[in-house]
C-alpha cells in the first residue's frame, strides 16, 4: 500500500527574502509523519494571488494533502483566501457572524476595529472553517478533486494551536504507516570516529534511514523506521540496540536530554556538586550548565580566568608553575580544577585551558590546543589533551562539550 | 523593466523530514538580489528523478534562472544530474579526465577510488562543468528554452565557492535593480517600545519594506531599498538617518558589529579592562564577551556565583547585606560588581542577579526579576531593575544582552 502524500505550501513574500525561513514546514512534517502521511514537496511563493493559485494546481497533482501556511492577515498583502476561492473556482462569502465577533473583541480592548479587518472574516463557500483561539484569522478545509487543501496561519503559535485542534483528529491514521524516530547522542568525538564505529550498522539498516548530524562537540545518529505501528516501534528499538552494542557509554542520551541536564543528572544521584575554572571557553560550559532549570542544586559556580593574575588570585594556581608550564598546560589545567574544588568548596571541579584563537598560538601549542582536569575531594585528578580543527567558537564550543564529557565520565567511574 | 526572476530548488529527502531545512537558499537569495535578481519561489524535492524533473519544468514557467543545490554525491541517492540530463533531454557523457583527476586525488591519500564515485564525472551533454576547488562533485551550467538551469553541490561551502567563482561574474547585472539591506541593532529594549518609537517612520518609508526582528534582548530593524544602484543607495541612506533621528544612541551596530564587539570596542579605545560577577545567567554574559575574537585585551574574568556562599568569598559580598536584602537585591548587586572590580583588579566591573525560574520565585520578587550594577574604579555606580516574562532561557539571554548594553552605556558617558 502506498501511503498518503502531502505538499507544504509556505506563503509570504518575506520568506523569499534572505532573512527569513519558513519553519513551519518543519513542525507540520513531523505531526504528518506520525500521522504516516509522507511531505513529497514543500515550497515557498510570494503573497501574489496567480504565483498562489499555480502553486496550488502544481501541489495537486504531486498529493492527495495540501498544507498552506500564511497570508490570512487583515493587510492587502495576505491574499491566500481569495487566491484559494479563485483557485478552487468558488465565491467568497463574508460570514456577518464572524464580523460581529471580531468587532466585539476589539471593542472590549477600548478600540474601534479598522475595517480592514472585516476581510478576515471571508469564507471560501464550500469549506469548513477551522476556528482560531489564539488569533482572529481562522483557517480552512476544502476539499477539490479528492484533494484536500488545509488553510492555516502563518503565526506559529496559531497554525499548531489549529492543527492540532481541528486538522489531526481527522486525518487518516488508517493510512496505517507511521514513523518512528531516535536520536542518540555522543559528545566529545569526532563524526569521522564516530561513523568508523557505526559503519557496519549503517550498513545493516540500509532500508531505514540513518543520518549522521554533526555539531562542534556533539555528534547526533538519526534513526528512523517506518511501517505499521508496531512494526516500526520493534525495528526502531532493534536499531537503536544494535547501535548501542558499538557505542556503548558513548551514547549519553536517546531521549533528547541534553549533555549539561545529563550532568546534573548524575551529580544529584551522586549527591555532588560541581565548580568549574575556565580559560578559553570563556564561560560556555557553565552557561551550557546552568541552562538546565534546577542547577542550583548541583552546580555551584565557575571561574573565568582570562587573565594569568585571576588564576593566580582566585584559582591559587602558582605562579611559578604557569611560568615554567604556560597557563595552557596539563599542570595548568589540574591547577585551575583544583583550585575551583577548593575556591567553592565544591565536591568535584573542573577546567579547560587552551587556544581559542585566532591569535595566541605556537609552533608547540597551535590555536586549537586545550587541556582538561577533573578532581574531586577524594583526590582523584583526571586530565587530557585535545586538540581542534576550526574557527574560535568551534573550538570554544567543541572544548565546553568535551569538558562536560569528562566530567560526565568522570562520575560515571566513580559510582 | 520587469526584473529577471529566480526559482530555487533544493534536492535532498533529509529535507523533507522534520529535522533539516534547506539554508543554502537564503544565501543564494542575498547573491541574487544584489544582481538585482528577485527569487520568486523555493522548493524542496526529494532525491527522485521524476519529481525533479516535473520541479524543473514548473520552475522552468516561472522563472528565467533556476538554481538547484544538492544531490551531486557520489551515492544511490544522488540523482540530481541524471534527472537534469533526462528533463534537458540530453545524453549524460562521463568525462575520462575527470575520472582519472579524482582517481588520483584518491591515491594521493593513500586509498583506492570507490568505483561509485565515477558517476561523479558525468556530464549532461551541452552543459557547462562548473570547477568544484573544495570538493569532487562539480556544478553544471545548461540553457534550456531561454531558461538558465544552474546546478550546484549542497555543502554550502562547496555551493558558496562554485557561486562566487563560476556564476556570480556572470549575471546579468544589466538588470538594473539592486537591492540595500541595512540591520539596525537595539539591545535591552522591548519590541513593542522599539515599534512605537518608529511607527511613523516605518509608515513614511510604505514602499521600502521595514522589518522587526526580536530575538530575546535585542530587537532588529531590517532596512530594504530597490532600485538602480545609486537610487537604492541613497534611500537607504536617508531611511537610516530617519530612523537614527528617533533611535539616537539606542542604535549599537548597523555594521553587523555584535553587542559584545561594540563593548570591547568601547574598552579598548578608553583602556579599561571589564570584569563581571554573574549569578542567574551562569556565564552566558561572559560567554558573549569572549566569543569576541581578542577579547583578552579588555576582559580579565568572571565570577559566577551561582552559590550564595560564592558571592560572599570570591565577591566579597557582606554575608549579612545578603541575609537582609538578599541575593537578588539591588544591594547585591551593587557588592557583586564592586567584588568583580576588586577580585580582578579590572577597571570596570558588571553583575548580573536575579531569578531565572521555573521555581525560586517569590511574591515581591517574581520569576524574571533582575538587578544589575555597574561599578569603576572612579566611584561610578549604577544600578537597574528589570523584569522580563518568558521562560528560562529568555530570562537568561534578555538579561545578558541588557547587561552588557549597560555597559556601553556606561562607557558612552564616561568619555
Amino acid at each position: 500500500m502506498r501511503g498518503e502524500r502531502a505538499a507544504i505550501i509556505a506563503v509570504g513574500s518575506e520568506m523569499l527574502g534572505p532573512l527569513r525561513r519558513d519553519t513551519n514546514s518543519l513542525w507540520l512534517t513531523e505531526r504528518l509523519e506520525q500521522a504516516g502521511i509522507a511531505v513529497v514537496r514543500k515550497s515557498v511563493v510570494g503573497d501574489d494571488p496567480e504565483e498562489i493559485g499555480r502553486e496550488l494546481s502544481f501541489a495537486a497533482s504531486r498529493a492527495d494533502w495540501i498544507f498552506t501556511t500564511g497570508g490570512l492577515g487583515p493587510t492587502a498583502d495576505d491574499v491566500t483566501v481569495p487566491a484559494l476561492a479563485l483557485w478552487a473556482g468558488v465565491p467568497l462569502r463574508r460570514d456577518e457572524e464572524f464580523v460581529a465577533a471580531m468587532r466585539r473583541r476589539w471593542e472590549r480592548r477600548g478600540v474601534p476595529m479598522p475595517a480592514v479587518n472585516e476581510k478576515q472574516a471571508d469564507v471560501p463557500e464550500g469549506s469548513r472553517v477551522l476556528a482560531n483561539p489564539r488569533g482572529t484569522a481562522p483557517g480552512f478545509w476544502l476539499r477539490k478533486d479528492g484533494t484536500n487543501v488545509i488553510v492555516l496561519p502563518g503565526v506559529p503559535s496559531e497554525m499548531r494551536e489549529i492543527f492540532d485542534r481541528s486538522v489531526a483528529p481527522e486525518l487518516p491514521s488508517a493510512a496505517g504507516e507511521e514513523t518512528r524516530r531516535r536520536v542518540l547522542r555522543i559528545a566529545g568525538m569526532a563524526e569521522s570516529a564516530v561513523e568508523e564505529l557505526v559503519a557496519p550498522i549503517y550498513r545493516k539498516w540500509g532500508d531505514d534511514p540513518v543520518t549522521i548530524l554533526a555539531s562542534p562537540g556533539e555528534v547526533e545518529l538519526h534513526l528512523c523506521a517506518r511501517g505499521r505501528p508496531e512494526d516500526a516501534e520493534s525495528r526502531i528499538t532493534a536499531m537503536e540496540s544494535d547501535f548501542r552494542e558499538v557505542l556503548g557509554r558513548r551514547i549519553h542520551s536517546s531521549d533528547g536530554e541534553s549533555l549539561a541536564a545529563g550532568v546534573g543528572r548524575l551529580l544529584k544521584e551522586r549527591g555532588r556538586t560541581l565548580a568549574l575554572a575556565e580559560s578559553c571557553t570563556g564561560g560556555l560550559a557553565s552557561s551550557l550548565l546552568t541552562d538546565v532549570a534546577g542547577a542550583s542544586a548541583w552546580y555551584v559556580g565557575t571561574v573565568v580566568s582570562y587573565a594569568d593574575s585571576a588564576k593566580v588570585g582566585l584559582l591559587g594556581v602558582p605562579g611559578a608553575l604557569i611560568e615554567r608550564d604556560g597557563a595552557v598546560s596539563e599542570a595548568a589545567a589540574l591547577g585551575m580544577a583544583r583550585g575551583a574544588l577548593q575556591a567553592f568548596g565544591a565536591g568535584v571541579g573542573a577546567s579547560i585551558t587552551g587556544i581559542a584563537g585566532p591569535d595566541g598560538g605556537t609552533a608547540e601549542k597551535p590555536v586549537g590546543t586545550v587541556f582538561f582536569a577533573v578532581a574531586d575531594r577524594d583526590g582523584r585528578t583526571q586530565t587530557k589533551k585535545r586538540f581542534y580543527g576550526g574557527d574560535r567558537s568551534v573550538i570554544r564550543r567543541a572544548s565546553a562539550m568535551f569538558s562536560l564529557e569528562m566530567i560526565r565520565r568522570f562520575l560515571l567511574d566513580s559510582a
